[in-house]
């Protein structure tokens, strides 16, 4: 269930520290849990249109060793398997064998007006789950 | 018509070689023209709910000195007086008095399926040139 | 020892959702703890020229509520009172008084190479919690 | 001396419009250099490591057509060949065949201390332009 997929460091993503601002590594989680749901064969693009939305409702990282301009950095993201209503996403970054940071983001499965769809939910996470 | 707004400058906004990164003043150019149309009277928004939006069809900057973190900068903003269907909004942002760039960017008025909206046009332009 | 600072939502900082992007509250963590230091009577400017700096090592972020466009916000935060070698700040963010999210960073005080300075810690801390 | 990148566009990268925000592009204009330069045989940061910085001094783009999340986009990027001191690079974005944006970046080669590299200039350009 894990899945990889590569980002260069932009030199906006860096801060005057000269490493890449904290910040940045939650879009970075997005971008992996994005190309995650492209590998499993959907979108989140396809999701939406469906109706079906994952905001985010809580955000974690830690910080191990920093990033720097134009490094090639591998996010490895996975799904969580678990009986609850949450999608949890949990992400590891690399820079070559160094790890750079872990960290994990919870969505839940909602509708246009922020509806839970437990149905949907349900579906949804066996449907990942099992690709 | 120019309307003067402060802002201090985010680590995030920042980049490895020390200074505010070149894409961040057109975010500012954005913060001047929001704080234009509040003091002139109306917001942004309001503009939004009347089904009346300002996409940015060209954008410019010029950099002449660099800003650091932390700095407060003021923000210049001014629309220009044009009898075309085009809103030029100039900007220029100050550190102190030092000038770290000067810029425009022109905007139409389009509904939500990006038609333009020549009357609404003209009449906008009047009412924001007169206040 | 709870400070406040206020920021208005820029459209840079939302995203397709209509809301503000997940990642941007962590930009604005970073707002509270500069406003936080700036009225507590230092800068993390100054601090950063004495050589010591205060890289985040963990941060986490729980979203309550969203934020939109222009929206006028209050971050509240805190520096938490502890006997170890770790800045932990507290982050309370409203829009009037509704809770958008609450969240903390880690951080630890290193010198240029990252070394941590155990003795400047206890100083800085005793220094910041007293005031 | 045409080259091409690809990005896909980000979350964090639309806005409350539901597109991609205008001050993006300078974000991947940034990208498509980066990338021009690796795509000749040398890097920016190998340039940076050599002492030759190359600032943005000019800023221009013209936005044709929006782009949303998830598209594919195809950055041209191109170094104009001229007699002075500056390097331009110029841009176009596409998503498949519609053009999105056109847009161009002024640079200056300097040292640390900002002082203009006239010889390394020259030399650069020509090694840059016959490759």
């Amino acid at each position: 269930m894990k899945r990889e997929t590569n980002i260069r460091v932009r030199y906006s993503e860096t801060d005057a520290m000269g490493v890449v601002y904290y910040g940045n590594y939650f879009v970075w989680f997005e971008v992996g849990r994005t190309e995650w749901l492209r590998q499993i064969g959907t979108t989140y693009r396809e999701l939406e249109s469906k109706g079906c939305l994952l905001p985010v409702i809580e955000a974690h990282c830690e910080y191990k060793s920093p990033a720097h301009y134009d490094d090639l950095l591998t996010i490895v993201t996975q799904l969580s398997d678990s009986d609850d209503i949450y999608f949890d996403f949990h992400y590891q970054i690399f820079c070559d064998s160094r790890l750079l940071v872990i960290g994990w983001t919870r969505h839940l499965c909602v509708d246009q007006d922020g509806r839970i769809l437990r149905k949907l939910t349900k579906q949804l996470k066996n449907g990942l789950l099992t690709k």
